[in-house]
């Protein structure tokens, strides 16, 4: 029974405190205000969590290029007609489309012990398929890419089982994600190149459980493609048993996917127009494809739903916006980053200014602050500038630090503007993430909405104060 | 309210800031050293999981004076006997030993659009049972305790049904909770003292479902004890429509709830005796109790496991404390208080002074920071000196606000050392408090470790350097 939990702002989270209390910070009680209406609004009328549950039903799986993309793009585009907004457009861009096919198979063979031994996994995202009848070889296990360079010729003919796992004393699950995930994104170019014919790799994941989770490989044009595959990690934890207690283990792999023509998609995107200062563009955004294999709830359905529905609540609440307020949900950040690049390209053409863009990709959990870059001219001077607002965003437990912003909109970067990425709890994220199990049931509508309105309030201020 | 609130925080976040930025900080680069190894410590090797799974496992609905509640004494008492503290002890107490009996039944009864109506209910704990055939009796809806003073003698022969959800726009839960509570704890005495022959209270529950939310309720000694159940928010919603649609709308109630003799029953409690200054105790701790309808997986087991890592975390990594550690699992949190309130007299008894005492009751979700409390004669100056850590603590996300700390500990007060509530996310706590789904599976084991992580971190800095 603890009651009365007051929040009183007695910490700032980084470096630029100093800079907190001696700028002059232009936020009034009216804000304070509006931003409590803004949260209000969010978690008793907000829509999000009911698009993200029908999103997840109605597109589910929405790699690129699929029939799942496509309805994802009109489902969206139809919510977006309704919320009041001066404009909503398509942008077409072309995205790679990349096919599972039929599933795969992976198993131990002829194991002294185990006998035919099955392994959960998944092909990797842009890889190619295995010769129809599969392939077959012993495994060598490594813990990095630099391992297989110094084995060099000894990976020949066999498949490379990469096997670090993400480091589980790192408290933030995105630091420790981006220190194994190159195995997953480089593993197979760097095994080719020393005649590898394939390559198994310990799913990028916080937990230990039966689910693989997919993900992006990168090939090198040099060397030829090979088929790779997700593991789960309990899986790559028997095979590293396995590895211990016999000479040599031996797998089947067979994967079906391929590589079509590239398709037309599309960027959805929707704005109010700024009434002073319409040339200043402020963007909200996420993504819209997610891999085939779950619902892409929280990555990125949510980032989505959280986007649009920072316009509608402004937009509810009768906020006239100084600025020109942007949602932009990207196609193809996934596999190919097309939707971002075609984005960024038009905007230059156009010689707009992005003064902030925001985007929300790691998840729909409660909302912990935002991450800030730029271009090294300009980040002091914006960080001090975002920062005066501290104060008001700390009664909502949320900070502002140093970090990276978003994929699709780090092409924006040199509009010289500030790059802000949503941060929300990570703990759970890497569980799911890239799964079978990224469903609406693991999304909290009340931590939905929270982002939301999070990501508002901050809009907001930018828009009322610039940066 | 929301203003002032706003401009008082303000002020006291100004303060604090002064006082972090020109006090002396005494925490060095080893203490920062010495925290990131309590994180990896607790992240990777700890048990805290372990134990919370095999607790709910065996010792599941430990409501006070029950056989599972005997089972938690004992299974955590022979936990506690591994860890190589330098004592383990039981401390009795006379607890109340209230009994559900077999499941309660609720319905509409002769609705001429709906027929008869089953709802999902749960007695209150300590609650009487209504007489052997049930009752029965028209409902009348009220949203407060004022209503119900205000209806007087209108509520005679009825069953009152109080209806106040709790406020969805209010951030925190813990809030949102306590201002919708009382109508659970209260509302059978305020209804009886007008002749109301039984209370339905909506759940207080941050969610809309069919799970019904028991929790205490605490009779007047002057009025009747009247019956009284939780009814879920789907059903209390159901309720609100036919009252709208229905002249009289008529509920058949029976419960079989018994308070049977008081029974004796243990706090478990665990040493680490301080090198220099014993005499200063620092306590961490949670209840072993729980409602006997869940596991008491997040409230509040979650809280006994962490209090037992604290200790076996600094134990395994050889740091020798200059104050006494001691964890205590108080019995009776639930329904009665009769483990803290025996605990504080005791330590009253025997002189002690608990320079320190943590508590975690909020359940096992990530850590958000740590709420403080005092007497007003000590309470600046113990804020002072523990916001010193606080750029310590900020690297893990974690702020110290002024807040409530926990039931268990709040006896303690007037030995005028610092009271601290440990402060997790709290958005998912309340969708399963009290219910049959505060189950393991609700439990994310990173973020339980990480909890116990920030709590011996925070310890660890006290018995340093005192507060």
């Amino acid at each position: 029974l603890r009651k009365n939990f007051y929040i009183f702002a007695t910490a700032v989270f980084f470096i630029l405190k100093t800079t907190t209390v001696f700028a002059q910070a232009p936020s009034t009680d009216e804000d304070a205000f509006f931003i409590k209406n803004i949260y209000s609004y969010s978690l008793t009328q907000g829509n999000a969590y009911t698009w993200l549950r029908d999103l997840c039903a109605r597109a589910p799986g929405r790699v690129s290029g699929s029939a799942e993309a496509a309805a994802a793009v009109e489902f969206t585009r139809q919510i977006m007609d309704t919320l009041g907004l001066d404009t909503v457009y398509l942008q077409p861009c072309m995205v790679p489309h990349w096919v599972r096919g039929a599933k795969e198979q992976c198993k131990v063979v002829g194991s002294p012990t185990q006998g035919d031994m099955p392994l959960n996994v998944l092909a990797l995202g842009n890889s190619v398929a295995t010769p129809e009848g599969g392939l077959t070889a012993p495994i060598i296990m490594v813990m990095s890419l630099e391992e297989v360079e110094k084995l060099g010729e000894k990976v020949r003919g066999k498949i490379v089982f990469f096997n670090r796992p993400m480091d589980g004393t790192q408290v933030s699950t995105f630091s420790a994600y981006g220190g194994a995930v190159d195995q997953r994104v480089k593993g197979p170019a760097v095994a080719a190149k020393y005649g590898a014919i394939a390559v198994i790799v310990r799913s990028v994941s916080s937990t230990k459980d039966d689910f693989p989770h997919t993900g992006v490989t990168v090939y090198d044009d040099k060397t030829p493609k090979i088929p790779a595959v997700a593991v789960s990690t309990n899986d790559a934890d028997k095979l590293t048993l396995l590895l211990k207690a016999e000479k040599e283990v031996r797998l089947f792999i067979k994967t079906n996917c391929k590589t079509l023509a590239p398709v037309q998609s599309y960027n959805v995107i929707g704005e109010i127009r700024g009434k002073k200062q319409p040339q200043e563009i402020i963007l909200v955004g996420g993504h819209l494809d997610a891999w085939d294999v779950g619902k892409g709830a929280h990555d990125d359905g949510a980032g989505c739903v959280h986007s649009m529905q920072v316009l509608h609540t402004l937009h509810n609440l009768g906020y006239k916006p100084n600025r020109t307020l942007r949602c932009v949900l990207f196609m193809n950040e996934e596999n190919g980053l097309a939707g971002g690049t075609e984005y960024a390209r038009l905007s230059n053409l156009r010689n707009e200014y992005h003064l902030a863009a925001i985007e929300s990709d790691a998840g729909g959990f409660t909302p912990r602050g935002f991450q800030t870059e730029a271009e090294s001219s300009v980040f002091i001077d914006k960080m001090k500038k975002i920062t005066r607002w501290s104060p008001l965003l700390e009664a909502y437990d949320l900070t502002i630090s140093k970090g990276g912003s978003g994929a699709d909109i780090s092409p924006l970067k040199s509009q010289l503007g500030l790059l802000i990425g949503f941060r929300p709890d990570s703990q759970r994220y890497f569980d799911i993430h890239h799964t079978a199990e990224d469903t609406i049931d693991k999304v909290n509508p009340r931590e939905l909405h929270l982002g939301a309105a999070a990501i508002t309030s901050l809009l907001f201020l930018i828009d009322k104060y610039g940066l």
